[in-house]
């Protein structure tokens, strides 16, 4: 398989996996950064994550125009993703959701924090970008315009996630495996901490070390890509994987 | 297909996808506007959301009696519908539901406040109905009458939900898709708000601006269709869904 | 289709709605007074409710011994049926069950109060049978003799249900439809109950004219022949519904 | 069937019985002490465990070692059960499970107590194991040599379970359907005992005695087959089950 291929079959695995482990519903999506051209990125017509499919995916530039003459709906959000490109040359998979068990984080002022290993790679705290800080009050809380998508970037800065107030979140990663990953595993987080902070005790993040040591991510190896693969299977896309590495 | 016909799919396909996102149990129903006769509604005879099917369809005078010769048993609660069209000509669709999410905040004085974007549509807080207010402490909760569905629709207002204390919630739109989808996310934002009220911090709910600038709701752009169609497929009604805009 | 066929139907149905609604798990029973002789009940031989089928059900004694030749293990429990039988003539069905959201008030003090109108028929308030009281610290809190069936059928009194400390509920109704309707319905009160406390305002439960006001529940009324329906239709088990009354 | 085929089979079951109880995910596995040479144990390959089959067990030393000639990649983490076979001479089989309702008091100082009977096997307060504490704050929490499997197993003493901080619980028991009856109702009690925290009233554990009096585990007794024979029908594997004992 080329490496576009098998770019293109990763986006429908990362949108199936992210659909049927309830990461994302209706809405959210998932691109790719263009595997021979990094100034662009790939990303589906705009339809909900679980009816993705490989002839859904368009091709954009950094700042959000459609490559080519591609005359299907985008995504009205996809400056989320090229702002995050076009700020992070070390990124090339970004996924956005409304997951539910983070919004509660992105509409209070009690952080964010990586309470289990499987979410290490979160960062120390999450940030939280609220759309109305440079844009105001009036907005419909989307993120429309490469200015929008820039600001976003800032807040994420050297991060993998940034909480999007009042909407969801958008995540950041070297591979699709591991956004994916970390997308699966936020919002078990969340729910984890906030209910050690419901028992009302006291509780214990993640030591700095931990965070920082879980080190490059490599969706090569046996424990990652069997993930990859169950999460794949279940979500009925096992046919997309090609061979195990 | 005539408008009659589109109506009559699109009370199914509310239903079904109602029950599916676990928005309706046994109980809830959902109505549209006759689309010929404003003085008029459709609403499936007695039966639980999951198993409603065109045949089941009857037509309603705005003050719920039976048109025709129909002879199959009611719901007993149609009074919540015609109350809403009486009330309200720009409401051509009404869903009545017992979503658990969203009874907490029908027995508290803690209001129901929109905290996320896709529920924005639901206005800056959500009023409470209690029976008891006018009708006094011995009923059974349910509307049976066109005096208490009146009463629900003053407190509803020029709102689109009314919680309705110990029982569900009542909510309009001016189209089907409109009020499924915030039905759908109503819920959402329900749990979203328990769980960052428990988290003990201060939270930001969306600002007037945010839930203001929502607008019209059109239910034949990209992002509309796409969860409209996403949900009736899962819902197993996608043969019903008609052309794509 | 006779009596006796009737009732055997209806436990077939009742154990599987109840294991399809995740009010019952490996663990728990429904039986229904002998529809012929009110001196005996009907309950399966000890298995996981979803895989109850006709031949599975044993006849019992009201102090739990096995009728006729018939040697499969019973449920250890099945006193108590025999118990509530035995002291409360108008009860013609029980469910055990462990349902997870009663728990938490089955071993605290703060009691398990109607909220909702689709619960209304639980009571006032749930009492709690704690069989320590009785019969000390060292049992495995299972009702494994009559004395013990007595003693929390006393606790029950002339309620619909009682909470058991530690362990579960124990339901009675005039008909089955009419307490697998409380037992599906008794932990989704259980969950509003429990957030509405955690919203942290203050709450308002059914007055006492709403919970009494609910009277004698009709099965063949068609709102509630309707959800039964339903849920048998979910569980599998729409073949052993028989004429809609 | 021998009773290495019975190993087998068992650890398959209880594998499938796990993932679809959602005890396990995409993580977590379970092993057996080889039933004819208790210096050595059988676990998987690495793979999800709802993907586990015969043909993928691998046999190990106490030590963590393969034993032959097989080469694909092991669990990173089979110290954990090689750890605590080696301290135990009682124990025969290993769950080791990152289940999501533990989590909180991993990393809590809230303790983690038995409630409800179906988890009175768990002992009468859990034991939080932090790898920290001996191994410092730059591991990634994975338990990843013998060292580390030792000192989990010194932390769980002569009890059934132990937390790992931020990470998860392991198991231990003297028959697979023991460990895993009890991984299955781990977090059920887990959460059960928060919400009852969350009620905010004064609440009962289980007595001493209620713990101790559960005795020796029978796996072969109506109750306790009958609820192993449902969870591996539910998860797809009861031809795997051989003879009802």
């Amino acid at each position: 398989m080329s490496e576009l291929e098998t770019a293109l079959h990763n986006i429908v695995i990362a949108n199936r996996i992210l659909a049927h482990q309830g990461v994302v519903d209706a809405y959210g999506h998932v691109s790719i950064r263009h595997p021979l051209n990094p100034e662009r990125f790939l990303l589906s017509r705009s339809r909900s994550p679980e009816l993705v499919e490989e002839r859904d995916i368009m091709e954009f530039t950094l700042d959000g125009k459609v490559v080519g003459d591609d005359r299907r709906p985008p995504y009205l959000e996809r400056f989320i993703h090229g702002g995050l490109y076009e700020a992070r040359p070390d990124v090339n998979a970004v996924v956005h959701s409304h997951a539910e068990e983070t919004l509660p984080f992105g509409i209070s002022d009690v952080p964010l924090k990586p309470v289990i290993h499987v979410a290490s790679s979160m960062g120390p705290q999450i940030p939280v970008w609220d759309i109305a800080e440079k844009f105001g009050d009036n907005t419909n809380l989307l993120v429309v315009n490469q200015d929008q998508g820039r600001d976003l970037a800032k807040r994420l800065g050297e991060g993998r996630v940034a909480l999007m107030r009042g909407h969801g979140f958008a995540a950041a990663g070297g591979t699709i495996q591991d956004v994916v990953r970390l997308s699966v595993y936020l919002p078990v987080n969340a729910r984890v901490l906030t209910t050690a902070m419901q028992l009302g005790g006291r509780f214990k993040p993640l030591a700095p070390g931990e965070v920082e040591s879980r080190g490059h991510f490599n969706p090569k190896a046996p424990e990652s890509w069997g993930a990859w693969e169950y999460w794949a299977r279940r979500a009925g896309v096992s046919h997309l994987l090609g061979e195990m590495p």
